[in-house]
């Protein structure tokens, strides 16, 4: 082996956004040689797929293709379900579209919280470990689960939703329709949905005067939090809180020890956001039941890394 | 093969119970030849490898032993944590103790409720599903997971335990001390402590007439339901709500696609209790989680049948 190339063969994993599409040249230990970023493509399937063909072109060409995509994914990489990518009418056969446009047999297509979920348990902050759950906190709380060591999938591929594990029967509603889910208290969507009800309802939020009509992004929360912003402070303790009660819930179902926690709010508010998510499972779990909740490691790159691998398990 | 015997190997499964243990003679495929019943012996494990070893004489020998009892078991056949025996002092050996008291080598310990679902996913209610979840509700509510047909231990030996999944934050007081867990509103002493607190307080209710000051059970909740009391009703609501709640957690989180419910309750409320369980869970999952929601087929052999077939597997 050469470079940490896996006996000189070539593999490229890409992260495939709503907004950008991240590809990168990835050695067998998970560390990325090079990398390449674009815009997503809005005009469908096919137009995502020349981008990811020019891209691995740019790259140095792949032996192995592994594309981590949002929605759910089956066995022969066909994508149900993407209410994030412009010009999708699910099911979309991806992975042929690739094989096709890439002129490369050897792609493989899984859902890309999942591949984030892989890269954190093989590479990053869960290196090592064989029963993990990661929750990444965005716009809404992705999860993924390893248990003995291998991802966890379930029938129909829906294992790991940790977003929509209920924390509160008959509470908040969550974008999903349903009610009282982690996710209405600790999503992006769902905080900025009640900093703007209790806004409306005459409280005074700094959250509002930085967003204005944007979208409240991770940092607007962290800013508002630094400004001293009771409002923040409020719907962030309320989403450590269902974090930490669907972390606790997860642990007595399927017995993980460590929790790794990610995405943008959580890499945005640091250590010490994740060190409150890990106090209060402590808190619910007691002593004799200790879980290890770590932020992630691998960033913006997870994605990337974790498409990799499944490209090239082992 | 002879009379559904394993090429002539006996294989005997034992169910040690609070107040009984029962012990079956069980063929391959599941089904139940023999078996006999004692009080459980209150003086200690010894005691109750002896009475188990004259238990399997009278059955007519075994080459094959597997024990379900209560408390966490570790991959040796060590118990701890059985507060439903009397005369145990944690960690006890039981699996070496049945060695020497029986004379034979090949013995297997598990956890009583690993054992249920085991006899429910192979020979019962969800015969051959790979992805179910058993729920059997009693004093507490015990679980078990099979996830790509195989039981799920976990590291811990904690996985399944559903009835300390979180449906209510902040919410009732379980008796492990949390707040909230699906067992403090659907394990019968939840119900119980919730039904003399609410006559405490001046509500009448049949559930106190029938009980006295002796324990309510299964066949309380019934007889109170059939003579239409009101608190009997609403307990019993609150108890399929919140297992309905913990049922979607779990699919979200593991995506089982069949749930077993059994235990004293739900046999003795039958299978409407248990399709209005159904009912809930499909209200929560919407008609794109289909789930299988069933009682349990087995009744109070499920112990026996499970601790046999973890003493033959496959």
């Amino acid at each position: 082996m050469t470079d940490g190339e896996d006996g000189g063969v070539r593999t490229i994993g890409v992260d495939l956004g709503g907004t950008k599409v991240l590809a990168a040249r990835v050695a067998p230990d998970g560390s990325v040689r090079d990398r390449v970023k674009r815009p997503t493509p809005t005009d469908g399937p096919q137009a995502v797929a020349a981008a990811i063909a020019e891209m691995v072109a740019e790259l140095g060409g792949a032996d192995r293709l592994g594309v981590g995509t949002p929605g759910y994914v089956d066995a022969d990489g066909v994508v149900a379900g993407v209410p994030n990518l412009v010009g999708w009418e699910p099911p979309v056969p991806l992975r042929d579209i690739l094989r096709a446009a890439v002129g490369l047999d050897h792609v493989v297509v899984d859902n890309d919280v999942n591949a984030g979920t892989l890269a954190e348990a093989a590479h990053g902050a869960a290196a090592g470990r064989g029963d993990v759950l990661c929750a990444f906190m965005g716009t809404g709380v992705g999860g993924g689960l390893i248990l003995d060591g291998q991802l966890r999938r379930g029938p129909r591929g829906l294992a790991g939703e940790i977003g929509h594990v209920t924390v509160q029967a008959g509470g908040r509603r969550c974008g999903c329709g349903g009610r009282g889910h982690m996710e209405a208290y600790a999503g992006r969507i769902g905080m900025e949905g009640e900093a703007r009800r209790r806004h409306a309802a005459g409280e005074e939020t700094a959250l509002v005067d930085l967003a204005g009509d944007g979208r409240m992004k991770s940092g607007t929360f962290a800013k508002a939090l630094d400004r001293g912003d009771r409002i923040a402070a409020e719907l962030l303790t309320e989403a450590v809180d269902a974090v930490a009660v669907a972390i606790a819930s997860t642990v007595m179902l399927v017995d993980v020890t460590t929790v790794v926690v990610g995405g943008g709010v959580a890499d945005k508010l640091g250590p010490p956001f994740v060190a409150r998510i890990e106090e209060a499972v402590a808190t619910h779990l007691g002593p004799a039941l200790p879980v290890a909740v770590l932020p992630a490691a691998l960033g913006d790159d997870a994605g990337a890394i974790g498409a990799a691998r499944l490209a090239a398990p082992g």
